[in-house]
């Protein structure tokens, strides 16, 4: 059902100081960064093994992860795991009583689906979902 | 430099029901629970990709682990990467004026060699470098 991590997400005040540490002095590599608009956020995606860091930058600060960085700090935000059916993983979790922020998933520009669990049923954890395009 | 990411350590207050959310409920694979009583936690170590979610349980209140927990509440702990060679990781960090928590690596009894980053140099993320034993 997990196939694997796509990625671990990191809340960072500003990419270029976030660049700086886990590009320039830790040796991670850069792989793009773009503006993902409907998350109010600029993201810098770094490959590492099968998965990605992900460093989120808040672009908008009454954004959600925003809000999360103003009240935690900055830090790691979730985990991103790759799933064969998303709808069938949400339909199993809500079955089994975990609450979820998306009882569906949302379909990206890229035909990617993604949809949140909630930390109160992970144990502190935001989990994020991905279904991607075949 | 940084081969991949070992583990994603998640501190949890009681490993039988961790297991139930991320194995019964999500599907991620238990490999085994071990005790590890220098770090005064219980382990489950959960394989997904080329890497590994690693639940924490603390055994003991006064442990570093159970003060974060007490502290931040259950979640992510830290993020370990493996890297080719520990000592001249360090010795880049330290030259780039990176603070560590362990200025040099500590060898565990199956050889594998670690060593914490402050998270006051990542960007608010404990980071632990794994040199793993040939």
């Amino acid at each position: 059902m997990i196939k694997k991590i796509n990625h671990i997400a990191i809340v960072v005040p500003e990419l270029t100081a976030a660049i700086d540490f886990w590009v320039a002095k830790l040796g991670l590599a850069l792989d793009h960064v773009e503006g993902v608009p409907s998350q109010a956020v600029e993201v810098a995606f770094l490959p590492v093994g099968d998965t990605a860091i992900e460093l989120l930058q808040p672009t908008d600060e009454a954004s959600g992860v925003a809000r999360y960085m103003q009240k935690r700090g900055p830090g790691i935000h979730h985990i991103c795991f790759e799933v064969d059916d998303i709808g069938a993983t949400l339909d199993q979790l809500r079955a089994e009583g975990v609450p979820l922020i998306d009882e569906t998933a949302t379909v990206g520009s890229d035909g990617r689906k993604y949809a949140f669990v909630h930390p109160k049923g992970t144990g502190g954890v935001l989990v994020e979902l991905y279904e991607l395009a075949t």
